[in-house]
């Protein structure tokens, strides 16, 4: 056993603090990995103050999670001692079912372990990223290319995936019109990506405060939905709209924005079930969909494809002690565009 | 000007009357039909009702109509005096739009015309087809095989092409398991088809008392959804559910079902919203989607699909004046599969 220094919420009410936590020994399949950086990402909130379900205090969150690795497993065959490696929100799969077998493990019909607040194997539960060390099964752990800055490398394990795979999967691509819908943490990964992918990307945001950064992303176009003017002009325009807002919205009227065949993605998680026309869907042959982060394979591909294009997040480098003024900006949408915890500040 | 024997309602309330209307002049590209057959329809109970917004009274429905062409305009092309015709749900579309273009007359982007209830380009309103000639552009005339038997027919010009378009747009075909929700004049017609196409093939229907009929119809499984244990069961099991209940009924549970990039397809239209859990979505990637009738050309591909393998609807023929109880058992669901008008009662 290992014990490392960590931050951890004491509760769902109370300040994230130093701590100690402990990690398993590293098995023979298993990589040990000094952390660098880890991002903050908005579901760390929702799980820490006890907005998605009943928590484990306390409890270590952080699945952005980019370091070293400084011991490796007898079995280990996939990384080495000294190779830069990623973690992001899983750290286990089932590895039987059909999912997992098609390589999509975060779609793991009897439920993939979660980096943070997951039931392990052993009985224990996870920590997450917000430590100074970390073990995993070789299998979950990703390889970072040398060219992504090391601590821009971070949120890519989760907002980077989270927007590559449904861009990937619903074909984002030369002769698509995209939209993405939010310019926080996930829509300015969406941006970049899309615009690396090939398509004409729109960004549909509140306001156009962010307007310039939007285009120098690779946005073509940039619309305030405060507008009503907005909804009206781009009517039937998107082969494909990512939402990756969580706060409720008019989400009838983002479908009519869609053209012949094209697919709203929600990647947002909103808490209340969102009321669809089924009238909206009619027209233009609509669907709306579901997608949540990606498979190994493809967190993979997307680094790689990261690496390859000089993709990396736009982030605010924080000290482990700014963690909780860090949170009250990212609930204010008051961060361009992700915290990245330097690690070092924990050792 | 061409006045001829129809029924119409006269109100929302009122019973459906025998009356005359009148059909345009046959122009240059017009076709007249002399109707033989006319399909009851759900919505046109809608419509009629007033359910679907206001209605221009007196109003003669009818969208599922087959006959022979009796007179051909100076530069019609595409149909002769004496073929065996169609006409379903639309009479013309705009032509000009991305999705004309496309072939897919349904989704027009400046409206299609209805078949009835709908403001023609000379600015009358179009008449159904419970009536005994009806004038239409060639280009929304349908060639009706010879060997579907022609009172059959009828339903396939809405309830055939309602169930044909999203089976073959999904993909429905060997390897892929489909559900059909409902047993009644659509999903009866989208047992036979998806089977057709070589799906394996399952009901979800309220209770078992259809069962005998949806295994000849070619169902592989028949499931009753008052059953809780059937949610449990068939839990990540389909590629494509098709929806053709326009009750309310719990649509999450049934987005459950899906596997990995399954898709659940409404083509039943109920009036109030769905309320969608995007978690439910996140879980398989699941797609929600919906579809309307069908574009010209799919139309005739699915009339020629059902005449080489042999599939029609299950029929009930009615004399003109049997139409207001007809609607009353259509309500109860009392028929099995879908009345259809003898027009030569209206003669």
């Amino acid at each position: 056993m290992l014990t490392v220094n960590a931050i951890a919420a004491p509760s769902a009410t109370g300040a994230l603090v130093r701590t100690k936590i402990e990690r398993r020994d590293v098995g023979p399949r298993d990589v040990l990995i000094e952390i660098r950086y880890a991002g903050i990402c908005h579901s760390d909130i929702h799980t820490v103050r006890g907005e998605w379900g009943e928590v484990p205090y306390p409890l270590t969150v952080g699945h952005e999670i980019v370091g070293q690795v400084t011991e490796v497993g007898a079995e280990v065959t996939k990384h080495a001692v000294g190779d830069r490696v990623g973690v992001g929100c899983m750290v286990n799969s089932c590895r039987e079912c059909d999912n997992c077998k098609a390589g999509l493990e975060n779609y793991c019909l009897n439920g993939n372990t979660g980096t943070y607040a997951a039931k392990d194997r052993d009985g224990t539960i996870t920590q997450g990223g917000y430590a100074t060390h970390v073990v995993v099964d070789e299998d979950f752990v990703l390889r970072v290319p040398e060219n992504i800055p090391v601590e821009a490398a971070a949120p890519l394990l989760c907002a980077g995936i989270t927007l590559y795979s449904p861009l990937a999967r619903w074909n984002a691509g030369p002769g698509k019109k995209v939209a993405i819908v939010g310019m926080g943490g996930l829509g300015h990964m969406g941006v970049k990506i899309a615009a690396a992918m090939g398509a004409e990307v729109t960004v549909l945001s509140q306001t156009l405060s962010k307007q310039e950064d939007g285009l120098r992303f690779g946005a073509q176009h940039y619309y305030a939905t405060s507008d009503p003017a907005t909804f009206e002009q781009l009517a039937n325009s998107f082969d494909l709209i990512v939402n990756t807002v969580s706060a409720e919205l008019d989400i009838n009227a983002y479908l009519s924005l869609l053209r012949l065949d094209g697919t709203l993605v929600n990647v947002g998680a909103p808490p209340q079930p969102l009321p669809i026309q089924v009238f909206t869907l009619f027209g233009n042959r609509r669907s709306f969909a579901g997608s949540s982060i990606g498979g190994i394979a493809e967190t993979q591909e997307m680094l790689d494809f990261c690496a390859e294009r000089g993709i990396a997040p736009e982030i605010e480098v924080i000290d482990a002690d700014a963690v909780n003024d860090a949170y009250e900006r990212v609930l204010k949408s008051d961060v361009r565009y992700r915290f990245v915890i330097d690690v070092d500040s924990l050792r």
